[in-house]
């Protein structure tokens, strides 16, 4: 028999509670949907939101998700993502001219990309009726059409961003394109069909199923209605 | 005498032009300032903004900058200068848990944190007179203060992210904070004293004025004045 080192399975923090539009948006879904592309065994650990004195220490931000395993703690859901496909070529090839470009597309999906797409939801999902939303919203709306438009460029006819292998690139990209109003990303059909494909995956399906199991908790006393964005990196 | 491989000088693309206000502000800062930290050479490929129809081969959003060297060709800022880090412990630890959380900051600078201060930015410098900035500044005002004081309390008294040493996470996190308008960012004296410190090696410097020695041509034909954003990722 050998000995081995004892492995602490990973642990993600998730939220117990977030308002029904949040559901199935949480940012501990993406490290979620890794762990089941990459076979890779996880726990979660719940808290509500606003409750959180003790986790900043493990989370500055007070957002979800955190992560621990036997090796490392951390946070922010595309570092995470990036150390989960650092343990499994499912996400990640091992050649340094592979793993170049997909996190390039990481990085591309929570900047290039979220920063556009994010603004247009904080639009469209927490200020429809403002005065500023409605004089903003056609400049920020092309804005994100300019960017599906080039992305759907270079994804041509492939399956998915680095060719015929889904990659911890696409995984970002499609949980961030996701949130595009559905009119607006049909206009780039292959995009439309791509994030599809990806959220058919198994996986993602598992994940999701995951995160919504993790919701067993009622609303806080704080919670009013409509008060704004549960904390979520 | 010993064979080697050839190594191709990694190259960093640049813009030849920018406006006044934009120089020493455009990415390829970030992968000029990481191969200085690194102690690795690398030199730079300059093109036009908006002039990008083949480069955009390389860069599907014709942003700058891209990189390339004898392994790899990739683009956002973020992937490359973990690609360099990757290459020198002079910007990341070479153990897991080092590694984890140098990721973490990279990641949290340019989501977690940029995304708040590039809203802040955009009106400030692109729309400081429209009606809607009026009515949204108050509101974007408050999530950047919101984020600067949870990051200085992590910051606490240590001079880096990671403590004692200067890392990839402080040289993304570096580039985003000053964009901070100076009286808001020194509302947190630690953070105001941390960008000043990290600015103040002479990597930065070199970097600084490397991009801006690559600003050798006029302003191109379509230019007009205060016309929007040059593409910059």
């Amino acid at each position: 028999m050998n000995v081995h080192t004892p492995i602490t399975t990973a642990t993600v923090s998730a939220f117990a509670w977030v308002p029904d539009f949040a559901k199935g948006h949480v940012r501990d879904l993406r490290v979620r949907w890794a762990h089941e592309e990459a076979g890779l065994p996880y726990g979660s650990q719940t808290l509500m939101p606003g409750d959180d004195a003790d986790y900043r220490a493990q989370q500055p931000f007070g957002q979800v998700p955190a992560y621990r395993d036997g090796e490392v703690e951390m946070f922010e859901s595309g570092a995470i993502v990036l150390h989960i496909a650092e343990r499994s070529e499912s996400l990640m090839p091992r050649d340094a001219a592979g793993r170049a470009r997909v996190q390039t597309w990481m990085f591309c999906a929570l900047n290039t990309m979220e920063i556009p797409i994010g603004n247009l939801a904080d639009i469209d999902v927490f200020n429809p009726t403002a005065d500023w939303a409605k004089e903003r919203r056609p400049a920020v709306e092309e804005r994100v059409r300019k960017r599906l438009a080039e992305l759907a460029a270079r994804l041509g006819d492939n399956p998915y961003l680095d060719g015929d292998g889904f990659t911890a690139g696409d995984l970002l990209m499609t949980d961030v394109l996701r949130n595009v109003p559905a009119a607006l990303l049909s206009e780039q059909p292959t995009l439309a069909a791509y994030v599809e494909r990806c959220m058919a995956r198994p996986a993602f399906q598992k994940a999701m199923a995951a995160q919504m199991a993790d919701f067993t908790a009622g609303p806080p006393a704080w919670w009013t209605g409509g008060r704004g964005n549960p904390a979520n990196a």
